[in-house]
């Protein structure tokens, strides 16, 4: 296991925890990164690419939900690949869930290459 | 995403709660199964395979440790695959560690066909 991948990996969920997502996307990234959900939602496809685009997805979700509470967990490493765990209470300001209070919870699967994140892949049932 | 894969992670989680890990391997992996470790250890290599041979790696877990407790968390799901987070506190009756009691705390990756469990991956940081 390359000690680097298990070094971003911890680097990643101390971010989280400090509610530093975005500096967490700036700073561990791959300018190529892909970033799958488990599925699509409306507006928004499963698969999408580049630094920017997933840096502009995860503004996107800061600025649309209230965080009333946000844990990250792990990593968990083998490899090249790490898992984490996040868990959030929010409340969505805008689309279908805007107004009520959730509790999330998903793990998320990592690969990482020379020292960046490649691909985050996220992973949760929606009931 | 396949409704089978969630069925098959929450099914797993379930007979692991309840400590029933060799009838999860009978009931729910495949013949020809891939197990993968974050590491290989003294006399046992990191990917082993077959339903026969993955139950015997989990009879000699539960033969040479003494389980204070286990849990699993989990299924998280994406697609064809889904996530499982397992912690024990356990005494390893052999080897190096043999009567120090631990903690240990993994992520699982599985991939389902057909309704049959094919691969699980471990996730861990052995420190």
């Amino acid at each position: 296991m390359s000690s680097s991948t298990l070094e971003v990996g911890k680097r990643l969920v101390e971010l989280c925890r400090q509610g530093k997502n975005i500096e967490a996307i700036e700073t561990l990234y791959s300018p190529d990164v892909v970033s799958i959900e488990a599925m699509s939602s409306p507006g928004m496809p499963a698969r999408m690419q580049g630094l920017q685009t997933i840096k502009g997805k995860g503004e996107w979700w800061v600025k649309n939900h209230e965080i009333h509470s946000a844990n990250a967990e792990g990593p968990w490493p083998h490899g090249d690949r790490f898992i984490a765990r996040f868990t959030y209470d929010v409340t969505p300001k805008s689309g279908p869930m805007a107004g009520k209070r959730v509790k999330l919870d998903e793990a998320a699967l990592f690969t990482v290459k020379d020292g960046k994140i490649t691909q985050e892949e996220f992973f949760y049932d929606m009931g």
